[in-house]
């Protein structure tokens, strides 16, 4: 089989590259070959045969019919200007988040084939009352041009699957922590960095109150949900294909309470409150909490604890715990 | 002030024009200027020197451009490509439905003003179990390419409105009846249709079982609340500009023994059950039940009964009561 990675010189898409290599393919079949799409790589390329690394903007046509040009079984749709870029550059969110999207889709449209897509959307589609829980029939009302742009594309991937053109399954993620790396433009980026930092000895601060809580899934568990999401039977997706992925509701003094516990004192003294009205603005509105039965049900998975999420983070970057 | 409506040559634009050259005016002021805009108009055009006529395509960003060379203080957009043109033709409904509604979002960025838009979406946004209550929470999760694009320009309506281009308020039109005049290619036409056609001797048929509900505003109680809409203080929205209008649920059996009250056998033998599975696959997936408790604290409004809908629609077209 052949499949594609949009946003695969991510961080997501890399892990989600190696990953399928390692495992050889999906439940419909062998990988054969494997196409990463992104603006630029990093030098740790993947040394395989059957991968391929084109560079190129996803909004531009004639970079995406030549993606497409050996139909795909599989498009994992990663590719994403990061909220807090898309708050500040209305035009570039909306030419990547959106535009390009509907582009992929209207590709797939003209292909013989109709190729399952497991597009990441987010649950910064949703926004407002922060102390309602979010259910599997509750109204996107983003507060950011980031949320209005992915839950533009996920009623489009809904409408593209029913009428026949793709497959889609469209995952909102939760906050992603501890992403490794350094800090990118994601409002969101405290919250790994608050972890992640520290560990490496380095000063991190949070722009939010300590007792602010959210929604938040492991890099491990989310290469996982996007893997049974291209493996899970469409039958069971029963017409909607948009699914709230299960995580954890955690605050920042819960994260910080845990990390102090795994590795003292002398790492968390480097957190600190640095109140910052913009990220505010946008990651005030994400709830924090959702009842996610459908995906549950469906056999997504969630991590167990925040203690989990931070001995994982810290084994899988051979951190040492001090 | 000056006033646009976008789908001016259609039927409840038309009588929208009316209403305000009666009213003089909205509550924001005086009624200096009103341009219609549709692709054609029929020949009963109003004589008032306050109205122009433009006939042209809205997704001509020339068109559009020369209809905001004057900026207006209220939008009032109902042009659309009808549900079951949109779901038959994909791009144009993609074209005319979205696209369009996007230029006129960013052509009003660029403008110095800030115009309020008062937006015509549909409660054909919402799809799938129909035994449902809608609230104002609900996910739409459109089961036609109409509501999803309709969905989506909701989203952006939001959005532009939240960053400052303009004051958006978007109203979720229940299914009107009594349109007058001929069918139309809406898959609710029907609706209509079988009080309608019967009332002018005219055969009239239904394609779904008796008991099918749905969800219906006449069109007199539409453009008092396009006008409420226009009229509303700002605040009152709280930064979620979608409105799920009032409405009444009925059946089909109750709007035929409804007219068979007032008009009497004679007239309803004359409405048939013809099952249709294109028109089924479509208006099977509204749901009939909604809870508008937000619409209804904001000042929108409903018909008192089938039978006042029926009688209001006889009284406005002088048909003469058997």
């Amino acid at each position: 089989m052949r499949i594609i990675i949009l946003g695969g010189g991510g961080f997501i898409g890399k892990r989600l590259a190696s990953e399928l290599i390692q495992k050889g393919g999906l439940a419909q079949g062998e990988l054969k070959h494997l196409t990463l799409v992104d603006v630029a790589f990093s030098e740790d390329k993947l040394r395989d045969p059957r991968v391929e690394y084109v560079e190129g903007d996803l909004s531009d046509e004639t970079v995406m019919r030549n993606i497409l040009r050996h139909p795909p079984d599989v498009i994992f749709h990663l590719a994403a200007i990061v909220s807090g870029e898309a708050e500040k550059n209305l035009d570039l969110g909306m030419k990547i988040n959106f535009h390009a999207s509907l582009l992929l889709l209207e590709l797939c449209r003209e292909l013989l084939i109709r190729p399952r897509i497991v597009f990441s959307s987010s649950c910064g589609v949703f926004g407002g009352d922060v102390s309602k829980v979010i259910t599997d029939d509750t109204a996107p009302k983003p507060r950011s041009s980031y949320g209005t742009e992915k839950a533009m594309v996920e009623l489009l991937m809904n409408d593209y699957s029913r009428r026949g053109f793709v497959d889609a399954r469209t995952l909102r993620l939760p906050t992603i922590a501890v992403r490794p790396g350094k800090p990118n433009a994601a409002t969101s980026s405290f919250i790994s960095g608050i972890i992640r930092e520290p560990l490496n000895g380095i000063p991190a601060s949070y722009p939010v109150s300590p007792e602010c809580a959210f929604w938040i899934l492991s890099p491990k568990r989310v290469i996982q949900n996007l893997i049974h999401a291209a493996n899970i039977d469409e039958k069971l997706l029963t017409g909607d294909r948009t699914i709230n992925l299960p995580g954890l509701t955690v605050s920042v003094q819960e994260m910080i309470s845990n990390l102090e516990k795994i590795a003292g004192n002398d790492v968390t003294k480097l957190i600190t409150y640095e109140p910052d009205a913009f990220l505010q603005s946008i990651v005030l509105t994400w709830p924090p909490h959702f009842d996610t039965q459908r995906a549950d049900k469906l056999g997504f998975v969630r991590d167990e604890s925040v203690d989990e999420i931070i001995r994982t983070y810290i084994e899988e970057e051979g951190i040492r715990n001090k």
